[in-house]
């Protein structure tokens, strides 16, 4: 038997108890031994919980309990959970989370002193939520060298754009609806700004670059401007408005942006709807291959904790395989990436000096707006854009065009 | 350095030779060692080839050459694809194939054998080409009861359907621009009539359930008589035609069957075109899970018989972890499983007593051919249904509804 601590029995935590419990036969057949929840670490009371027996508010006596072999930290946010997460790896315990927050800030140090302890800290919970996305970026697509890794990567703004998209809506009110019915939070800044999808792309850039990906490096724009009229927009065009985490390798370049973009339907990721996630993956052998599935919620994140913790069990002192070094990698700027751009104006196309700025842009024919065209460019360096764009006079916005 | 045979030059094999050539560095970076291709084994002779050096017609000099720790067979076929794989089996090289037939027909014996002689039999190429899922199913998704796997595991059908759909072609038609692009084989039978994606999805059952089951007692219908007409009606009710692998448990039964399905535009199977395969599997706590990229093709096939090479590169002298045994599985009868239906009739639809026979059904609002009528089932036993649709008195056909 191996004895499990799940620290914090929020959302999550308490997902990777249900699945620990309710799937426990065929855990068990897969890890060989059976799985056992000793301590569930939670400053609060659960009375009548049926887990209640479990819980705990000392941290010390998981820490100092030989017979737990493996932590799940499900507790979020950087403190206490790196403090707790250090002494354990150190402990020789495997810790496995669903902690982005802290993998993106200290997963190096903690993969490292995992390794110096023989022990294992996993984080595929920690991106796409219940999808396998680490794993099969690490141990699956083996034979290729990967130069694109582009995902929607956060449910919160996929669902508000979808419904944007399918029911016309503003996204005031969208973001109201995703309030009332629990798919965003009150302080929403995380998703709809894109933090939440940027420290996501984040862990994936540095697990594909093997270095450090810092995510306050990263270009973020969230989906906080995106109107019903870009839809309309977008309709015009045969595409959807989604939120992207992308990482993107050319030559000796590398580069990394969060944006909202026009997606085209031949692009997997068009029909990524909803609370749903994809991570789409282009390697220079495969093509592009994708990942589907629920980036968040209860079971489908505390599923792939378990996944972890069942690869942690079968492998007793075995260190973690991950490589991602300390080291910084300094992403290239942004504006050296090539995209199209659908760019809104004010005014009257034909006394415009848009033909003569952006060579060989097209109109959209159709009036979505009065008094207002828009264009699209062709492919150009973002650098080379921004100028342009700058040296409009009548610019409204623009949104880029994958 | 670790030495490679290639067993068979076609364009899988010759796909392999390419990606460890060509990504050779990153593969070494994986592994921690540097992979040759020493051999490739092939009766046609090769003059120019870039790797004609290493052509050889001797399968018992590679037998015998206990440099070679690793052979791809990508041969096809049974003959003598088994022999040769047995032997290196036994000699305890590891044996990494894209050949699902071989997978299908041998694949526990050959598994054991490798257990026996602490090597492996890897077979990730042999199911979704390039798509990582055989390692997914078993290493990933660990934590779930994984009740369904779905898949859309035939590239050529799924081309063909495609192009019926977008273009309003028929069958006949597409089958020959298949042929004449090189998609489909002159002879089409073994995709066409779904016997290739009865071979996967038997594979796919295998693993899931540990046991055999014999591709031979899958229920088996292919594209060979979907019409353009089929697919005006589909229109009529927002659905696409895809051709579906299935395998499905429910409480103790086991159900597996290959047939077309008329799929809603939520599923994500819908979105899956072309050359691309899909397969989508459902667990009890992560919900739907999507794989998704190209099925085959010479490279992404390589690409996954790679990744095997690199999994039993990096673990030398480890036996298989693949669980499969030589047991049979004996399916429950698809009978008992539950879908709607459309079914296309002659005549009007106000003198036939279809509305009596099945209750609840639904007329298709819109007349595609003329002296036709169409209606959709309420979620019914097959067996149930197929009674009482050969009770009709002027059914056309029917088409499963997913």
């Amino acid at each position: 038997m191996i004895n499990v601590a799940i620290l914090g029995y929020g959302t999550v935590g308490g997902g990777v108890a249900d699945v620990l419990f309710d799937n426990a036969k065929t855990i068990a057949g897969r890890v060989g031994e059976e799985l056992n929840v000793k301590y569930i670490l939670d400053i609060r009371d659960f009375p009548g919980d049926r887990f209640e027996a479990k819980i705990t508010k000392d941290f010390n006596a998981i820490l100092a309990d030989d017979e737990v072999r493996i932590a799940c930290e499900t507790m979020g946010g950087l403190k206490p959970a790196y403090d707790f997460t250090k002494a354990l790896l150190e402990a020789g315990k495997s810790v496995c989370t669903s902690n982005k927050e802290l993998v993106a800030a200290h997963g190096p140090e903690l993969i490292r002193i995992a390794k110096e302890h023989n022990c294992m800290y996993l984080f595929e919970a920690s991106v796409g939520g219940g999808i396998p996305i680490i794993r099969p970026l690490l141990d699956c697509l083996t034979a290729e060298e990967i130069d694109e890794i582009t995902g929607i990567l956060n449910g919160t703004t996929n669902y508000m754009l979808t419904k944007m998209d399918r029911e016309g809506s503003d996204y005031d009110d969208v973001l109201k609806e995703a309030q009332a019915n629990g798919y965003a939070e009150r302080n929403p800044e995380a998703d709809v700004e894109g933090y939440d999808a940027c420290r996501k792309i984040a862990i994936l850039a540095s697990l594909k670059y093997q270095k450090t990906v810092n995510y306050e490096q990263i270009y973020t724009e969230g989906i906080s401007k995106i109107t019903k009229e870009d839809f309309d927009y977008a309709g015009l065009l045969n595409r959807n408005i989604k939120l992207l985490g992308m990482c993107r390798e050319i030559g000796e370049k590398k580069y990394a942006l969060v944006a909202p973009f026009l997606l085209e339907e031949s692009n997997p990721l068009y029909s990524v709807s909803d609370v749903f996630n994809g991570i789409l993956v282009h390697g220079n052998m495969v093509d592009n291959v994708m990942f589907y599935g629920r980036g968040a919620g209860k079971l489908p994140t505390a599923s792939a904790v378990v996944s972890d913790v069942v690869e942690a069990a079968k492998k007793p002192g075995k260190p973690s395989e991950i490589i991602w070094s300390d080291e910084a990698l300094s992403l290239d700027s942004k504006d050296e990436l090539e995209f199209k751009y659908l760019v809104r104006m004010k005014g009257n196309p034909a006394n415009g000096n848009w033909e003569k700025v952006f060579e060989g842009a097209k109109e959209l024919d159709a009036e979505i707006i009065a008094g207002e065209y828009a264009f699209v460019t062709p492919l150009m360096k973002e650098g080379d854009f921004l100028e342009k764009y700058n040296s409009l006079g009548e610019a409204i916005k623009f949104i880029r065009v994958k």
